[in-house]
């Protein structure tokens, strides 16, 4: 569902229409009184079926969009978030997680989420993600990686402070990072020998020590380490021109230091398509890299086009997870 | 001339080759004899010619390379700098101010230069742009623009570690930079009201304070008090969705808290046809937006299309620096 104030609720809908005919099905876990009411003011054809469950999704996917109800306190307002349904958000989040987890789902796509509005309802959870680890029994072992058609980046550090950022980074960090990274494009994304390209911190990658010495202390040591446990781990790239096209051409994946590190690139290159994926978990999670747009809630002009990117690459991991290899890999890290 | 164990020289002369009809004149401020040997090496067809100023160039340009000399202590090796041509490196840059300043010449490109080679020679400045600030008079005056074809930034921080660089900006050197960006666009690049669009420092523009403050102490106050000087100043933006094509139509320049914030955008989008642009001197100073290159110095791949576009840029900002209003604005900052 994510804030049933924001976009997700249209992009459900409009990603129902997109995808209703191409083999996949998915099941919202949402209110159907207000899809149903959304569907009717946005004038978006959209027959809503209450179902039980996502198998019984499968059948009904085709002729309409199936919807397991998670009833929300207060009809929702758009861009006017409301505390009270706080709790049928988390509940929608909590109710994914499991049947993901029972193997009834074959993962989970989240819609944004206000992070303010759960807060002040007492969500302890620093966003979707955590919260998620928590659920699935895999916490600090999640790993933020985005995914465009034109390029993958894991940030090691992700929200904090530009400062922060820095104060935080260690060789622990980037090595774990790089290490589920690298599991997961070989098990999951079918990349039998993913290369992994890691940015330095600063500018010219510090110029050996002239302007900043993360490089030298941190991570060239990482990288090291890494490549001895025989992953294809280069650097530190100079960050500025490691993202033209010629360079991306030469990895699979950018270890970034920090989150606009990784953001900027892929955002200035593909702003639409983007995807989130959370490695680490015992469950496929991918979400639309956009927040709520509260400014064009209910407008109807809200782009579909990341969820449903979003969903494609949850079917597309699932299914590589369902492959015999990819349940063996699966099976080690399950709770 | 740049450092002629890099791919200055072979730039020239292909940038000779590709300018020669175009009715721009440039003269190249280097040793002849090298320029004539690397010509013959990489089978280039450019004739050199011997001049005595950059008035002389413009009758031979359609038909030769003109070239002031500047001789080499030592024949310089692809690839081996040789701190026995410092000097002649310094002369050459100079020799170049000099006759920018009288006016003899329109302004200065630079080829690239290596920075530890001088200062092992004892440069004493941190590259080629204090160098010209300090020979125009201009010290600490100075503001480092990229221009490609889809992108303008200013990067307020620039040679320093990234946590330097968050520690040294002020709302000071926001609004130094910002005030000659936006006479410069304003005077020199024709734009009659130019928009600055700030970009935060942190992730999602540090969201009201929860991911660092600098937006509401430092750059929140920078963009108010420029706003009170009648400069379009916007933000502070989010980094990461600030650089995208939508964005980018709203804004003249993007005003950037370091480095990377700025050149990872820029090299991403257009990697070849950068120009580094030297605001606030007295003189037009452009150069290409790449280093010496020595792995493949000499070996005649090197792509002049940033020299080229940096040529082309100097000629257009003084031919509007030539044009009466221009001139004006231009005689209340030479030294």
């Amino acid at each position: 569902m994510g804030d049933p104030a924001g976009i997700g609720g249209e992009l459900t809908l409009r990603a129902w229409m997109a995808l209703r005919g191409n083999g996949h099905s998915f099941v919202a876990l949402d209110d159907p009184q207000r899809l149903r009411a959304l569907a009717r003011t946005l004038d978006l054809d959209v027959p809503i079926e209450v179902v039980q469950g996502p198998s019984a999704a499968r059948g009904v996917f085709a002729g309409a969009l199936p919807v397991m109800p998670v009833p929300l306190a207060v009809r929702p307002l758009p861009g006017r978030p409301d505390d009270a349904n706080a709790p049928a958000i988390v509940a929608s989040i909590e109710r994914a997680a499991a049947l993901s987890l029972s193997g009834a789902a074959a993962g989970v796509v989240t819609n944004p989420i206000n992070k303010a509005a759960l807060y002040r309802a007492g969500f302890a959870f620093p966003g979707h993600t955590e919260f998620l680890a928590s659920l699935t029994n895999a916490v600090n072992r999640q790993v933020m990686m985005l995914v465009s058609p034109d390029l993958r980046v894991v940030p090691v550090t992700v929200h904090a402070s530009l400062r922060n950022s820095i104060a935080m980074l260690t060789m622990d960090m980037i090595l774990a990072a790089s290490r589920t990274t690298a599991a997961a494009l070989r098990d999951e994304f079918g990349i039998a020998h993913p290369r992994l390209a890691v940015a330095g911190l600063n500018p010219h990658a510090g110029e050996q020590g002239a302007l900043g010495d993360e490089e030298v202390t941190i991570i060239a040591p990482a990288i090291a380490t890494l490549r001895g446990e025989g992953i294809d781990a280069s650097g530190p790239w100079p960050p500025d021109t490691m993202f033209t096209r010629s360079a991306r051409a030469r990895y699979d994946v950018a270890i970034c230091m920090y989150h606009d590190q990784a953001l900027i690139p892929l955002k200035t290159l593909d702003m639409d398509h983007g995807v989130n994926v959370t490695l680490g978990l015992p469950i496929v999670r991918t979400s639309p890299d956009h927040g709520t747009a509260y400014d064009i809630a209910g407008k109807g002009i809200a782009d579909p086009a990341s969820l449903i990117a979003a969903l494609a690459l949850a079917a597309e991991l699932a299914e590589r997870r369902g492959a015999p290899e990819g349940r063996q890999s699966l099976a080690g890290r399950k709770p």
